[in-house]
């Protein structure tokens, strides 16, 4: 049994990182942690966890989490950098759920994160944790930078086309569709259900973090750079990203075999038939990306790719992370359909 | 014209105050207040107002604000008591969309607001504007007390079964379930999109502040005094709320004669026709309560009432009030439709 | 592995027995039925089923259903009763989700649902599948009734009190709120997202099914005849059902202490601490109910019951049932905990 | 007083057609007719209208409808084409709120409503009802076709840029998302709360009606020929549409400017601060279109463009257009500001 800790365990992905736990055959949580509810159980907080899971809170401490194999970092961003490098030194694998590993370049991660990085040296190391793309360097991995959720959305949408070079990679454009629960559980005005239900609008046009984040896992597959504008929007629903991909195809190809042929073996990845036009619960609460792949005329690519944002945008692909990392059956405590009405 | 004033113009009562006071014939917001956004235009904030209001807000001041023939609070409770009484020597009316002046007894005041009041010498002078009770003494007021939003659709909903002594005011039910939006603008993360959104809970259960309110407004039309089991619950809906009333009748008497009757030159009251169950989107935006009455077996009597919180259940019935209280007709303002869907 | 059949798999009831059961580890699905989608794929229809399910639907007969060990009616009204006596007679266990063998009076079921019964003689047989209640008698039926959802979380509520005989029976309030999916998957106005969203109404206040089913279960705790008045209402939330149930304390006991003894056993009904307030989220997607009691002033007793309307009040009870019957441990299958957010 | 017929008003368009006109000062609704609600009187349909309007549908009749000024037609498409050239004959005004008389060429409309045109010989004259294009056009016309919901926000935003010569009109993208209102009033399973609620996706892919009316709307302004994807996505949100517009930018221009240059007498287009990204709620029961407009590294430009879908996008142009056809004041009807929350 793989003991598991959770530093940050009151916020979204940290509860969803719970329900998936629970359930995992393999791997007990041990350890979670929060400052602000140190000594109180989590099923006070999360009554959903009753009789599932009966830890409390303890403050963040490093000789405590070391005692477990692997610690999972659901905290904001600029957190796990920290304490990264003593668990590491104690023999513990990492996965961090925010942002601080996953761009390769410390200097750009200052600039899109406001802060130095704490740990630059790490950043080498680190292996972005996309399974459909690094899943053997995962294996091997100490620290895993698990993917954004729009990041994790927008890749494997694009990712066929690039890899075949069958479109322009300089003129990629991510129109992406959010559920509000991608702004995490923090108290704010904006995402009240006042203010954010009922509406509609796009944010982050003057610059997003997840679009670095992007056009790094898609820069190999081409060497004449990416260009994405890549505009994301807020909607009125718990869960669930949509991510509408346009492309413009310059090599002939039959995108559907393409996608087919790309992600037949990818547990957690499903081409849907020619003509799909995928809703985003068809996701809900499971670790699926869902793919409709369109040609449209004048050669342009249409893809749409839906995720659950608290899962296979976070805590279900940490949690296909971590079984790749302990060799571990990459499904495990990932297989509940998604959970429609 | 008459010049208005609010203090609080950021919260949801003061914008829906601002959005039935710039088509109101008659009057004119002149000084809207705001510590925290002081300087900025209220379009800037709200920009569903661009077009329709370019003021600013200001810090709150008794000088600016004694320039206004009258000022409504659009505040946390606890703040209206603190300016009133230099307005109203000012000359200024003064109608408070908060609690401040709705308790009559100051020492009750205290208990269920926790902080002494600032005025008590104005509470016997201050009118408690329901205008389907008071609206003669509303009228002649200088200060009106603006009812809660449970309490105007509690009492509206009670009021013909107590005046006639048709049932128990022992053994009153109200079951009352409320959109979001009467929680406020303030940041927090019960009321987030994400954790107040399909979902619904009961909330109140130690005690709720409007519960003394309500029972004073019913215990005029009793000797036996009011027992009232009030129950709260938050709905994932932004506007509206949807009291179910319960009584026990005790002498005999057609009732939904007796509510049409009662209410029929109200303009802001419909009683529906027999049989009737409204819908709460039914008033949204609009400064109606709509009322159903059943008698049911075991002679149970069941309203259903009906308010848009932030209108008959705050911003519109403060209108209302001033509208009475300035001797203009009492609808003025206020005669635009329900919007559905 | 118990061969399950589902007749009437394409309405709510029906795809959520389905998630339920792929998941399952003594339980298949081996034949679905629908006359209308008839040779169309389970997975098209819902592709949240795909690569969890590849079953086709067929035609509704009784002859293919007969190869099952056990057939669950997720259909309409009245269409049980005319195919479980060849069922039962082919050796088959049979539970059936709609309400035609819920009441035990083929008179009064005539009234309620407007046709006469098919097979009056199958009532008696037929158990009422609450294993709160009739475990026991569950466990050797071949005949399962499976609860209403209303009923489901009002009975539990009310159950302890009734049974210790603290209230009075006579004068019972159950004010439910439930989800939408309560009314089916079928096409209709009133359901509309543009309806049923951003609006909360009563309804049934002429009469509604669910009433006598749940005066029948709590009718044996008394000689002096339940008197029950039940209001349900429409909310705009998906799934959940949150109970308010107030009575009238008619003797001294410690409220809290009945509802944990009463139900300190049961694997599915949680009873939250004192002072607690359920939130219909904390079982979304779980077969929990949750339970708050509340003693209030004046003698007044308030329920707080939620259940997830589709599991508890539907498929999950109704694999608690098969489980119950195939003599399985209960919760096999039905352990996930709830999604939230 | 201006006497005005609504055909089909049980509709969504209909009913908020009324909303607006029982506000209306020059204006006055003297028939309604439905076929399926013949007799029934509409505020016992739409419970908002109660002391609103008193009218009580009747079956479509010509002869009824010619005494009145102005007839608009708020039915399914292939409906307004058989009625209309009766009125007109008889001297009444038609606005159609359907599509039977966007397209000017009856081929292409054939082919895309799937039925022959019943009265060609109008397209020429009917005047396509964009009062920011057409107001000369409009305000001498018998017969105006109201535009659809996305082809007014698509324009709205692209125009200046098409006008102004600043993109390739061959390389246009607008991602739209649409609240599920646009939809209708009609029973169906798609647009259930528990189907459309919580979820999002796209559709349309193989080809949405509203494309060639863009397209046929933008065309003047090029030689080029217009080369449009557009991608509708239906949003759990009640109404709005926002549309996200991309474009290439091929010349130079200050775009803020242009836009501003472009809609600054316009009563009902608002041109944003420069970076806004309005929220669709700003406008929601507004007549108001709303954009932000946005460079992007790489020439990309970005228009944020919102419309209440049920107003500027239907019910709220088309008295926008009456009013011109009836030389009133363009914005008579139409001032109060959106609602929100």
């Amino acid at each position: 049994m793989i003991r598991v800790g959770i530093v940050g365990a009151t916020g979204y992905t940290g509860v969803e990182l719970l329900r998936l736990l629970v359930g995992h055959p393999h791997a007990q949580p041990c350890v979670i942690t929060s400052r602000g509810e140190e000594g109180k159980r989590v099923d006070a907080l999360f009554p959903s966890l009753r009789g599932h899971c009966d830890l409390a809170f303890t403050a963040p401490d490093v000789a405590r989490l070391a005692q477990c194999d692997l610690v999972f970092f659901a905290t904001p961003n600029g957190t796990a950098m920290h304490m990264a490098p003593a668990l590491l030194e104690a023999g513990v694998k990492v996965i961090d759920l925010a942002a601080d590993f996953r761009l390769r370049d410390a200097g750009e991660w200052a600039q899109w994160y406001g802060q130095a990085h704490a740990c630059p040296e790490l950043l080498d190391e680190a292996v972005y944790g996309l399974p459909e793309v690094n899943r053997e360097r995962i294996a091997g991995a100490r620290l895993v930078a698990n993917p954004g959720c729009y990041p994790t959305a927008v890749q494997l949408g694009f990712l066929p086309l690039l890899e075949a070079a069958l479109v322009d990679p300089g003129r990629l454009i991510a129109d992406a569709k959010s559920g509000v629960s991608g702004a995490g559980r923090g108290a704010s005005v904006s995402n009240l259900f006042t203010e954010a239900g009922d509406s509609l609008h796009a944010y982050g046009l003057g610059g997003h973090r997840h679009q670095p984040e992007i056009e790094q896992g898609l820069a190999p597959y081409t060497n004449a750079g990416v260009g994405l504008t890549f505009v994301p929007h807020l909607t009125p629903m718990i869960r669930g990203i949509h991510a509408t991909l346009y492309a413009e195809q310059n090599a002939e190809g039959d995108l559907q075999e393409l996608y087919e042929e790309r992600y037949r073996d990818e547990p957690f990845v499903d081409v849907m038939p020619r003509g799909s036009q995928p809703q985003t619960r068809s996701v809900r609460g499971s670790n699926v990306c869902r793919i409709g792949v369109h040609a449209r005329p004048g050669g342009r690519v249409v893809v749409l790719s839906v995720i659950d944002n608290l899962v296979k945008g976070a805590a279900g692909q940490a949690v296909q992370n971590m079984n790749i990392m302990c060799a571990l059956a990459e499904t495990e405590g990932l297989a509940a359909p998604a959970m429609i009405p």
